[in-house]
């Protein structure tokens, strides 16, 4: 991962106006930056630290004229600040898929096939009949059980662990501690007051370009042949919970610690907050906001709706609520007052209560 | 795991007309089996289904009256969905129990001993002093410490983790990432702002029956000879706190990502929702019933109670709060019009207050 | 961890009475002790047990008089209760830190340094240009990735996660399946419904005296060069989501299940409930406390509060506001009775609602 100025500069489309020879092996801001590595100036307010910053090379806009002398090597762009996101994409894409080969001692099944360019970290393991694509980069300590298989360009973190049969498409990024495919939430009472377990052997399904955070968990569905689905472009964040037979929208994004029951789906392009819960078998429209700690309890059928509080309804009638919610015990002594002017001697406190902290 | 037809209609006590030697290695559903599986037919609508199936053989009801030809092998049983339910049940046993023996590299301490027929996957790791049943399932990247105790026919999915000590029933499923022993989180506060650490020296006691779902975390006891115990039949979903001294009490059901806090004791027969929260000491009755997302701030005692909300109240009382929270700017409305009407000129308006959004 | 009674005697400070060379190697309750075992009689209930105890030794009090023989050394001590606490956190201390040594097989990247007295559990994992203190305990399963910085004495339990770059300081405890430094949650949207990943090149920064619980998520900062840092002596419990860029003011106390969104800044000596969520880009002041499941929308600028609710404003007044909730069908009818005496036959019921159960 080193690069000279000249290819940073090809790469952008810039034109370079010094050394171009000089080798790039980090990125930093303009006012920590050292040899060796590359930064940026576009906010004005920073100009004076090209001035004296270390960096071997800086990326300014073409329009930028220079008040004193400058010891860096410049590459000239249009946008500076759009042309260092794209260097810190590449060098994000560089560091993610740099590991390849296989770390020992790993564990691989029978009748199992991985493709052209992967990794396997010391203690991972692949288990029997398992399929998985090109450029697949599977950490230390990640369990892929039988049947799995797992499109291409796929990044398993440290200590994922996927159950049998599950099916894990392109270019995911799926972060440490995550468990896909564990048994759905289901047993049957029994007279005696036990329970009894309905076998879950269901599978999970997750499509291309989806993200899960670390330590969720997405649970098969209970039917053989049926699954819980994740459709394409999906973002999980941390420690969620997917209930079996659920169906996650394409493009739907939802924050940490927010847990989808049994059977629920959720639509496309939705946004759902963080430590939302949402109840069983229900059926949410696409482009659905809801605010984070809300419980849904009724399905929600018209698209493009902005949902809060628990049971949630429309946010600003919520908070149009909460904002009385706020001022009870005033509201309930106007109440009382207007209480004892029109009832007069004939009214009685007792149909009153006091304000007292809840027992 | 290939049984024939005739294997299987006797498995079920039912009755085979057509080939009874074909083979059967998985099970699917009518619309979808191919050769080598088997399906049912049940509710009348899937009927012509029958007539077209690829399945090896249909389990149906001995009052069946075929329209057509049927190329399948049929089972004719009393209740062909009960029948299936059997099947699936078998087969998921089957599943569950098929690995066995050692795949290495995996780690045994000294002065363990396991039962038969016991399956120890790879990077599994059994600490010293540890007694384990018969039949057990380790799988991959478990972790076993020192002196646990496990009992026969019990399943440790990949990656959960057994803190020294912990004492674990017979045919108990704990679900990948599981944490079952960690330090109670206990503190005491010092003059200069900093905390000390209670040290931790119970153990976790599971008793048999217990599932447990994933990434579920159950600390320890504090005090030495202690236990946070989880009564037998108990049935824990995935993401699960159970804090230190935690009793659950037998054939419980507990949602995802609900919180124990300390020392608190849940009756038997309960049965909370997904993301509730109970505050520590408290004790819960036998057979009470809390909604998603309630907070229990005091103990329940009567027994059989439902209850909701956070702080939690009787479910029915609260939701009829709520539909009443939800109109309370029409609420405000009403009152202010009575003042005005009232109090006529006397009235000032500052005694009121506006239903803007909550700041 | 075998010691004889005159060794524990000197170490408390105490004065033995009966024979000094017995061996002990357990501590329990004065009921339940046997040979070998050390117990405590504090509370004067207990007294029965002394004199029929097993126990090698008891720690008195030095005011004790026996009223009848006792066949266990007794060491005599200014307050038994705290010396056998002092012995419980020696015995804990000997106990966390009692492994040393390598286990096979471990993985040991490039260029990575281990100081003395380590423990390297069997498939723990060090990846390359790795930097770990002296007595650092690194069980079984645990992941260290590229450019880790440990401090001495520090505990990994069982299948910690760190990803690369991660600095985590002395003394610090890590409970089982906690993942540090896992990528931030940001998505840029894009026109056609999409998302486009932003890079997440920050880290995440630990200093000493830190506890973090059992699956408990941290994630890393977004920009290269920034940290999501917690302060010395923080103590998190299990499955808490802190994600990028957040920080935690030193001796911050916050319980499970808790969730940080990006960009906040919790102050210090606070205390966090369990299911608190806290939104993205506030302020919270120091000495803040937070009751459990509350939700906080609003940064927090005056020390000292304590809040309550979802969302979070000032315990009393929310207790009091709650209070009126539960009694807002009573409320209604009240008004409602109001507008019958006062409008008379001028008034619609229309006007009113009723209380039935939320849609």
């Amino acid at each position: 991962m080193e690069f000279t100025i000249q290819q940073i500069a090809a790469m952008l489309g810039g034109e370079v106006k010094g050394e171009s020879n000089g080798k790039i092996n980090m990125l930093a801001k303009i006012q920590d930056a050292k040899k060796g590595q590359i930064a940026f100036l576009s906010n004005p307010k920073y100009e004076n630290f090209i001035y004296t910053t270390q960096a071997s090379a800086v990326i300014v806009s073409k329009s930028f004229v220079p008040r004193k002398d400058i010891s860096s090597t410049l590459i000239l762009v249009d946008d500076p600040y759009i042309s260092f996101t794209v260097l810190l994409e590449e060098y994000h894409k560089l560091i993610s898929f740099q590991k390849s080969g296989i770390e020992e001692p790993s564990y691989i099944g029978s009748n199992s096939v991985v493709g052209k360019g992967i990794y396997r970290g010391a203690f991972s393991y692949i288990g029997n009949n398992v399929k998985i694509g090109d450029n697949v980069k599977i950490y230390p300590h990640a369990y892929i059980g039988d049947n799995v298989e797992i499109g291409s360009n796929t990044i398993l973190h440290p200590g994922v662990k996927l159950y049998s049969d599950t099916k894990l498409g392109s270019s995911c990024v799926i972060h440490s501690g995550t468990v896909i495919g564990s048994d759905g939430f289901g047993f049957a009472p029994q007279t005696d007051g036990t329970y009894k377990t309905i076998p879950q052997l269901g599978n999970v399904v997750i499509e291309d370009n989806v993200t899960v955070g670390g330590n969720t968990v997405i649970d098969c569905a209970t039917l053989f042949g049926d699954s819980t689905v994740i459709r394409k472009g999906v973002k999980l964040d941390n420690l969620i919970q997917i209930a079996h037979n659920v169906e996650i929208g394409k493009n739907t994004v939802i924050a940490a610690q927010t847990g989808i029951s049994g059977s629920a789906k959720v639509g496309e392009n939705s946004i759902l907050g963080g430590q939302v819960g949402i109840a069983g078998h229900l059926v949410i429209a696409n482009n659905t906001g809801i605010g984070a700690q809300s419980g849904i309890s009724k399905s929600i059928k018209e698209e493009g709706q902005k949902m809060f509080g628990s049971p949630a309804f429309d946010v600003s009638d919520y908070l149009k609520s909460y904002v009385v919610f706020r001022k009870l015990p005033d509201l309930n002594q106007r109440l009382r007052d207007l209480e004892k002017k029109v009832y007069g001697s004939n009214y009685s406190e007792n149909k009153t209560f006091s304000s007292e902290a809840a027992e």
